[in-house]
């Protein structure tokens, strides 16, 4: 029993802690991890609905598997809050999603709890296939844990994994974690199928009283429950004339089960490792459970900033990037009937929403998909459609082959809003826009534009759907604008120069890193000259040609420096005939979670690092590492 | 009617030509065009099986389509020699698959009945739901087809497609052709769940008669043609308490339909047109129809070289790396139980048939699923397994997300046999290994090898396996060993030396370009040296340091230029004050259908070319372009 101290999830240092727990004791600690939850969201933002969402199905995990022997991997990884909680990480739980604190995901650096990252959506069956089988072949007899959201099952590689895991003999265990979230977004097949799942009888309930009758029974007991469940399941399979999906990957196939009820769910667990080959648990949650807010409006409560609790206000966000190409893409549809937006579930968070309500027609969100995006996109430009898709940096990487195979050797004009570019805060590691300019770099006939504020985006915009060619692709941050001098306006060319008297020395940049460059500029006694790229890929030659009359060029990005466009622009200097000075400054590995000014000095890119690297200064920064 | 001299096939220009054919006359027509595949095939090498397979139903598309207004996209491309033929294609048939004759694939530069290049697998619905959508935009009634194997469900892609188009309004007809090549893989899901719709009735053929007696009837007819199409198909969905997977996904469902005949085939065509909004039509072909040799053995008449018609053998392809990296990855397999061994759908082509038979255990051929194999092989090395992805290198453009957030970021250790690296004879551009080199080296935590010869590749393997640590890979082109000089042997170092008394200018390589590098090194007076690199990412420090020591630096490379190796060795050179001369060939764009020679030689990295680099004189070479 808890003392008046210290609540049950305080006195939690392991899983194991709960074995003792009564039904009623496990329901307490329930509403204490949802209090747990609400109150450092409250604080530093983070993912709430979804966590709300499963903290039962968590507990009753926790209480079910024998964890870190037996591995869970969360998909997406950030419904992992109640996990952390329940494994040693009560205490570090205020420092979620800040530098040195813990990872709003799972991280197996941080925690042996936590098995695999699967920071990207419909990863987790892939990775838990694996494991189990790793762990077949080890005949260690642990247990696989791949816990899925719904959306999850709108990713094509979802099925990739579904398709080879399910007839293995592997003790594989997936949890559709079904809170209707592919409902909402109407995304077509996933619902459809889940609804017809739900409607059927509750026929995992009903097995309960036999299994305690049988499992009492000395000896022959659990023998006879097993072949009991397998007359069961076999007399499931002649119920329905037709099996479910699942049932035809090969996988057990129990559900819908209530994902708030603590004793269906341990039962359920424990009748699903018994089984000992793979199967799927069709689980009913709702999100944002237990915060009134949240349940009445879980897509605004799915990520968020700090908020107030009792009313779940949250401070404005004011203006950003995202809402700047929404807002410059509905202007440019009103006028150009070809315009066609493409979102991958990623709707308001591109700043979509206002065209997808005033153009729904030419408005596509193909739910967790960004391949087919890619592909679908492809397709529109063929036919004389102008598509435009708006995706987060990170997303983006799974793109790679479409974007070349399917898109650039047809030379298929698409246009790429690539939001999150950059350092993205607090989501960490996984969800860093930094590569984006070095793969799309290798890809052929591809344009890639950074704009430095809103005005520049909306003339980047203008210019990839109508001027150039092939892929055209524009990157901006998240969040809005950095400081720039007052007489600071977008022009329409690839590149501008801010020039001083005399100036000896170049100092290059691109997209709102233009901000550190230009305060550096002023802050520093000897004239300066700043470039300012606005076409990175490919690099104007006019630009290099201009660099090379200076005696030392100082290249610095926000972006992987590692196949960036910094030591592009040094490859040309050099092709060119330039023999003086370069320097460049990048992000050198993977970039912890952090906020964009500590992202910013850690790689030394902040305007007192740009400063004292003009100066000559040594500064302390990580080179060719991860800044963890 | 034919004359005497000439065949239906050749009398056809345009699909319109077969409008006034008769049922038997198309059946004449059928058994024209595999006579004329089966002729050409066994000259030019190419995709036999499957073309055989898809004859009548490529007839019955062009009969029934109005094309290139409707439009056909091919997945995977290469059954696309019936489409070829009958598209005003015919006397240039011959040059299948050679230099500028015509691509083994769709590709809408060489014909306007060639919608979409679609050369990688279960992209075909994601790009023509895009152009069925553009259509429905335009209103202009034209009708977009996406045929796709079964083998094409398998990759999650597909599932994406399937899911977005289904529920749409769109004129879009897929096709699944279903030649049960996924039960001969034994991949689950797909196969089990066509096993169940083969089972059901004969439901379509039935519809024929009524068909006919309702069109017959004037003006009401076809209304109430449509009406009791829409009971029929109403009363399919209360006949059978669940759906097809299909069908949840929103399309009409129609088959299984035989395929092989042509009158079942228009018809079914002509209903699915009818409907006006997205239907599923599974078809049921044999691959290989019509030519005994690939009746019997259609894996092995899948794609393959020259042979001999009446007994249906090839030369002997002899031995190759891909045999090589299988002989070597079996043998080690026998002294360490974690080896396990992994591929997508390619178990024959990546010398993984031999591993696969005597350690079935510790083998996956997880169908075209290129994502989910690299997670799964991360998931494996989570726990004690050495996992070893066996890939071609355009296949491995799929799974960049894969390698960067679910193995990278975890720094979890995976090995990847890159096959195919390099030019890729005959199956042009879509199929060249060129990128690998580049968008690895994007990716931190990344070794890559490019062994010259077998012996190289052994140790490479070894190296890559036990010493290197995160995704160690290494790369080797299609087909064998190239010519080296007698007293040439693999060393297991990062780099080689390969020098003359006085040299002043170092040529730099990797892989079986040395062969190139040798002969080059041997063919000029001066002395030159030669530098072979064997680890390529990242580029050892101490071959930039010897490098540094000469007066010019010439680097060739068969891989892309853009954000390649050679470009990376210049720019570290840079970095480290090198201001001697840097020379860097690499390939510089889209690289057509050719025999590795010609592509050598189109790049200028064949060996005159390369003397004559080293000579100074001028070649002509394309640069900066594609080579088409």
């Amino acid at each position: 029993m808890a003392t008046d101290k210290k609540t049950l999830l305080e006195s939690i240092r392991s899983p194991r802690d709960m074995d003792a727990f009564s039904e009623q004791q496990l329901n307490t600690l329930c509403a204490e991890i949802r209090e747990r939850i609400i109150q450092t969201v409250s604080h530093t933002g983070g993912h709430l609905a979804s966590n709300l969402g499963v903290v039962e199905l968590t507990v009753a995990l926790h209480k079910t598997m024998r964890c870190p022997d037996d591995q869970i991997v969360w998909d997406v990884g950030h419904q992992c809050y109640a996990h952390k909680l329940l494994t040693g990480r009560y205490e570090r739980f205020a420092g979620l999603r800040q530098k040195g604190g813990l990872s709003g995901f799972p991280n197996p650096k941080e925690s042996a709890y936590d098995a695999f990252v699967a920071g990207h959506s419909s990863t987790a069956v892939s990775a838990a296939c694996g494991m189990a089988r790793a762990n077949t072949l080890a005949g260690n007899g642990h247990h696989t844990v791949a816990v899925l959201g719904d959306g999850a099952l709108t990713g094509g590689m979802a099925y990739e994994g579904l398709n080879n895991a399910g007839h293995s003999n592997d003790k594989l265990i997936v949890i559709l974690n079904d809170n209707r979230m592919s409902i909402g977004r109407n995304v077509g097949f996933v619902a459809r199928h889940l609804s017809n799942l739900r409607s059927r009888s509750n026929y995992v309930r009903f097995k309960r009283g036999l299994t305690k009758f049988l499992m009492a029974v000395p000896l022959i007991g659990k023998p006879l429950y097993r072949l009991v469940l397998r007359i069961k399941l076999n007399a499931k399979y002649a119920m329905y004339d037709s099996s479910t999906m699942f049932e035809d990957m090969g996988f057990y196939y129990f559900g819908p089960i209530n994902g708030h009820d603590i004793g269906d769910l341990t039962q359920a667990l424990a009748t699903a490792k018994d089984i000992g080959r793979p199967v799927l648990l069709h689980v009913e949650t709702q999100k944002g459970k237990g915060y009134l807010h949240a349940e009445n409006d879980p897509s605004r409560f799915h990520g968020l900033g700090a908020f107030d609790i009792d009313t779940g206000e949250g401070s404005s966000s004011g203006d950003s990037f995202s809402a700047a190409f929404g807002r410059e893409l509905t202007r440019l549809a009103a006028e150009d009937k070809r315009l066609f937006a493409i979102t991958a579930a990623m709707r308001d968070g591109t700043g979509l929403k206002g065209f997808s309500e005033k153009y729904p027609d030419r408005f596509a969100d193909v739910g967790i998909a960004e391949e087919h995006a890619v592909t679908f996109a492809s397709g529109l430009s063929c036919c004389g459609v102008l598509p435009v898709f708006a995706v987060y940096s990170t997303f983006l990487q799974r793109c790679y082959d479409q974007l070349l195979n399917d898109t650039a050797i047809a030379d298929n004009h698409i246009v790429l809003g690539i939001d999150r570019a950059g350092l993205v805060p607090a989501d960490g590691t996984t969800h860093q826009g930094l590569f984006d300019t070095a793969f799309l770099q290798t890809i052929p006939h591809v344009t890639l534009l950074a704009p430095s504020s809103y005005d520049d985006l909306a003339l980047c915009l203008t210019r990839a759907i109508y001027r150039d060619k092939g892929i055209a692709a524009l990157r901006y941050p998240r969040g809005g604008e950095r400081p720039l001098p007052s007489d600071f306006h977008a022009e329409d060319t690839p590149f501008t120069l801010y020039d001083k008297p005399n100036a000896r020395r170049l100092l290059v940049t691109y997209g709102t890193l233009l901000s550190q460059a230009m305060a550096a500029q002023a802050a520093v006694d000897e004239p300066i000259d700043v470039l300012k790229l606005t076409q990175i890929i490919p690099i104007p030659q006019e630009a290099v040609i201009l660099a090379k009359q200076y005696d030392e060029v100082i290249f610095i990005e926000e972006g992987m420096e590692q196949g960036g466009i910094g030591e592009k622009f040094g490859w040309l200097l050099r092709r060119g005939g330039y023999t003086g000075q370069y320097t460049l400054r990048g992000i050198t590995g993977f970039m912890p979670t952090c906020t964009v000014p500590e992202g910013l000095q850690m790689a030394g890119l902040d305007t007192d690092s740009i400063v004292a690297l003009l100066r000559g200064e040594q500064t302390a920064i990580a080179t060719e590492n991860d800044y963890e």
